[in-house]
């Protein structure tokens, strides 16, 4: 129930071809507070409730909860939430025994691109493929719960 | 998935004996905005968790969404709850045909007892006890997300 992970920005998208696993994500927020944080998320056919807590102070980890419910509800529940929904489509990239979940937004936030590495312990060490940018995490600007309500376009 | 219901003030607790089945309610708000309310409840052995949209213009109907969850892991999203936790007894009255839900409330908020009767359409027609107080259906202030951010005690 305790999330850790790192976050990154992309730069490009080269390395992405069709081998890699995709998906398509919408989601939006029934609270975007970092300490509360309430997620209504579609991914292809299905649909998930996900609660985050506040980070620790490296922003690294987070206590994380999350359900699959009925898609239908799901895109009533979507209807309730705060100001932008999110699009974005999530590649799954292998890097050594690690996959990067590389986000690439779409909508308000084109242009944006985001790869993420879920670990077992704070200090566990991975490969940094060529095509990784600077590291933001624990910057709350790159929280989806911020950027669905200061989409990138307005940056 | 929509809640018709209409609320009333107590004033009394007379009416109240053995006889009637009630619950420990524990509940928490990570979102107490009335248009997109996320709510953590322990009832007895049982944990929920539960999403309300904005009320219709009489205050009578609103989106309610509910599933059951499990009980340890509410206790730890009760924790990332907003800053009061409520705590009351909720007893089940039969009034004819219907059944009202008498809450009286405890710790910041003793003394305020709330009875709500849920309809099927906003004109159902039903007895009122001679219990009943004064009704405050869509009266925001009665709202328990209200009240968890308000307690009774410093009305």
């Amino acid at each position: 129930m305790i999330e850790i992970e790192r976050k990154f920005l992309v730069n490009t998208l080269e390395f992405i071809d069709q081998s890699h696993k995709s998906n398509k994500i919408t989601q939006g927020y029934l609270n975007s507070h970092p300490e509360r944080t309430v997620r209504i998320r579609l991914k292809d056919e299905q649909a998930f409730i996900t609660i985050k807590g506040k980070s620790n102070e490296s922003g690294t980890s987070r206590l994380e909860w999350e359900k699959q419910i009925d898609y239908t509800e799901a895109n009533q529940l979507i209807n309730l939430c705060e100001d932008y929904v999110i699009s974005k489509t999530r590649y799954l990239v292998t890097s050594g025994e690690h996959t990067f979940e590389v986000d690439v937004f779409h909508g308000d936030n084109e242009g944006l691109i985001l790869a993420e590495i879920e670990l077992t312990s704070e200090d566990e060490q991975f490969s940094k493929p060529s095509w990784l940018g600077q590291e933001v995490t624990g910057d709350l600007r790159y929280y989806n719960s911020y950027i669905a309500n200061n989409p990138y376009k307005n940056w």
